[in-house]
């Protein structure tokens, strides 16, 4: 396979990827509006800490954990955003 | 759905992207390793501009497109950081 087939491949799994985001993003707006209605507080680091144990633990590799963090540190950080706007 | 549900509804969507973001670092390693071979950078801004408009026009929401730049922005810099690993 060359660099063009490779980047087909790429593109593929990106609209996986975009698909992926919206559904998770669809579940931290329900969970937003369940917390809204509770008054509960959006950050819940023991939850936070469940979701890098639970990715860790999904990883087969070769993406090492550290770099898998650091995208789910940003995937959590946008998601929290989104439940921070919705209650303004 | 109460927000058990919603979070095991979160903890399925993350075994697919954990899944999916291997196999678009298998693929970035592949171009990593031709890239190498061929003298060729790492750093194409013509190839992250392409990656940005197919996500954007991918994108079903709710998440908005800045939103998920920054989160494509995250995953592209991981891939870069492997890659020039590689290279090392």
């Amino acid at each position: 396979m060359d660099i063009a087939d490779w980047r087909r491949k790429i593109d593929e799994v990106d609209e996986q990827l975009v698909r992926l985001l919206n559904e998770r993003t669809k579940a931290a707006l329900a969970i937003g509006e369940l917390k809204k209605s509770a008054a509960m507080a959006i950050y819940e680091p023991g939850r936070e800490k469940a979701v890098f144990e639970h990715v860790f633990a999904a990883n087969p590799g070769p993406l090492p954990n550290e770099l898998l963090q650091l995208i789910y540190e940003r995937i959590i950080d946008v998601m929290r955003t989104l439940q921070a706007k919705d209650r303004d």
